[in-house]
């Protein structure tokens, strides 16, 4: 999914996320609670026709965001008092609130709101966030049915649990256990990883909750990533990711390519006529030079934005759709393998 | 034409100008000199690939921007001395360098590089500016010619004179007078209006102008304008004209509309579903409201900026598009009316 924070893919304009692929937009309910407002959203049609996008759309549910707010929020069995960062105005989440707002939103998958926790705590913090956040999954799951109840459901929402438990194998065990003894849910979030674990860890905990959940349910990676983590998160069941990664890369002047990462503004660019990625066929490197974009960069024209969060929104798609072909065919492990080697050392590597 | 000064059209990209019928661009030769370089645009293959613009392209000579630099340059009968805005560091423009730049940047039509004063400078220095720019004519068009000897004239371009005298009808005769003692050029370039005159005095020198010029030769006013200067040009016989303004304005949160001009940012804007300009056909009012490109500006995002100057460059485009007919159906006065009429007081006017 590209990400949309505030109903709006950056420098992006829906018809390029159409243009190259992009299948699902991710946008935030905090940041839309906060501003516009997602009565604002709900009063122009919702997010499908406030921000010109006819493809699916997820909102999260503003649980990472709150919880990152440290000194400003403070937590209780029944929601989070917080202030906004943006005026420091007070605010207060519940799982109800949450869904009254996802529902203003109108987005086709909602998540619950969960309880989120630093990527290191111990087990008995990260066992107390788990059990809250599957209350919470209940108290959410029976607001939305009020809520469609209360407008003859004429808008369905898909919404995803959150499955939490940090680093720990059996807690994770235990939360997904719990999440499908509350019902049969239509996908799955995984929550709580790439938050600063080690990557080993994140793998162990990838496999030990696809093993636990039900095999023809999506998984959701939240918050993942980069090429490898893609990758590595595919060959472990995920279906869904979503990574502010390519865009927010993009207006760092920091470009993917299938040789590894290069940044547009160093000088070794300032002559060089290769397109970004050579054989990719984004809209930016079919017409332009790096020397091009390089120059864009170090004038702080707009433009330079755009074409790199075009062409690093575009790397992540195709490398998905790559990998989707690879598993169908059933040769993810060969591909995955060859794929990774040329990231990693900027050098094809041919099969033995 | 739209203004490219650093060989982008600000937020737009080249595809956005082309569906939105632009048909020419604008590029500045004082900021590519300095940034990339002009050599480096050259060894990527000139202007129209580095920026992936294959219609007509007209780079202005510099004069403008380096005249402007005031306490920065130092001007003598065979060039200027300046120092670079970005980096201090020391230049030098003479006719014969300024065609070596415009050369290298390969541009369709190049403006010659002439002695820029301010608007409301009396007789004699106007007079003095004018006379200097006439002979840096010569000097220009000696030098491009040694220049396409040089290189096979390869790639043609069509120099245009500047014509000079400030608001001094008899000096603006004169100026015409001794342009054209120097050849038949293929257009010609107004310059020294729009620079902080008072309206009837640029609309009279206009119509000077406009009886000594040959009929048959495009007239180009240099840096105007805003939509009641583009039609009191046309009105007068201008062809061409460029200005930063609606990518500017743009900027800034300011619409053109039929109706008049609007701020994006007002209150008002916060839950209104109207398209910036009804009935206008871009693609950004065919698909967002008023109310999104508000948020989308109150949020910082780019796609706003984007957005609104798409539409005003759109609006420019459309609006020479209905002048262009109404001179070709003979109904000019009357169309240019009632637009005026409308644009001015937000109302139409019927006809009696």
């Amino acid at each position: 999914m590209a990400v949309g924070t505030a109903a709006t893919v950056k420098a992006l304009d829906p018809d390029d996320l159409r243009r190259l692929g992009a299948q699902m937009i991710l946008a935030n309910a905090y940041h839309l609670h906060l501003r516009p407002g997602d009565d604002v959203v709900r009063d122009l049609g919702g997010l499908h026709r406030f921000m010109a996008w006819d493809g699916p759309i997820l909102t999260d549910s503003g649980g990472f965001q709150v919880f990152s707010l440290e000194t400003l929020r403070t937590v209780d069995e029944d929601g989070v008092d917080f202030r906004s960062h943006i005026d420091g105005s007070r605010h207060r989440f519940t799982p109800e609130s949450v869904m009254r707002i996802e529902r203003n939103l109108g987005a086709d998958v909602i998540m619950q709101f969960d309880h989120v926790i630093p990527g290191q705590s111990d087990e008995t913090a990260a066992r107390d966030a788990s059990e809250r956040s599957v209350r919470w999954l209940g108290r959410c799951s029976a607001e939305l049915a009020r809520l469609c109840a209360e407008d003859g459901d004429g808008q369905p929402q898909a919404l995803f649990p959150v499955v939490q438990g940090g680093i720990h194998d059996a807690l994770r065990r235990e939360a997904v256990s719990a999440v499908r003894a509350t019902g049969d849910w239509p996908g799955y979030g995984i929550g709580g990883l790439s938050v600063g674990e080690a990557k080993p860890d994140m793998y162990r905990i990838l496999e030990v909750v696809d093993d636990a959940l039900p095999d023809d349910r999506p998984r959701y990676l939240m918050g993942v990533g980069f090429p490898d983590d893609l990758i590595e998160g595919v060959r472990r069941g995920v279906d869904l990711f979503d990574c502010v990664a390519p865009t927010r890369m993009g207006r760092n002047g920091a470009v993917f390519t299938q040789a590894g990462r290069l940044n547009i503004k160093r000088a070794e660019h300032r002559l060089d006529p290769r397109p970004l990625d050579e054989g990719c066929d984004c809209a930016a490197c079919t017409r332009f030079s790096r020397a091009y974009i390089r120059h864009l960069f170090l004038a702080d024209e707009i433009l330079g934005l755009r074409l790199l969060s075009l062409h690093n929104v575009h790397f992540l798609v195709a490398l998905m759709g790559q990998a989707r072909r690879a598993v169908v065919a059933g040769d993810f492990d060969a591909w995955s393998r060859e794929w990774l080697a040329r990231y990693h050392t900027g050098l094809p590597i041919t099969s033995a």
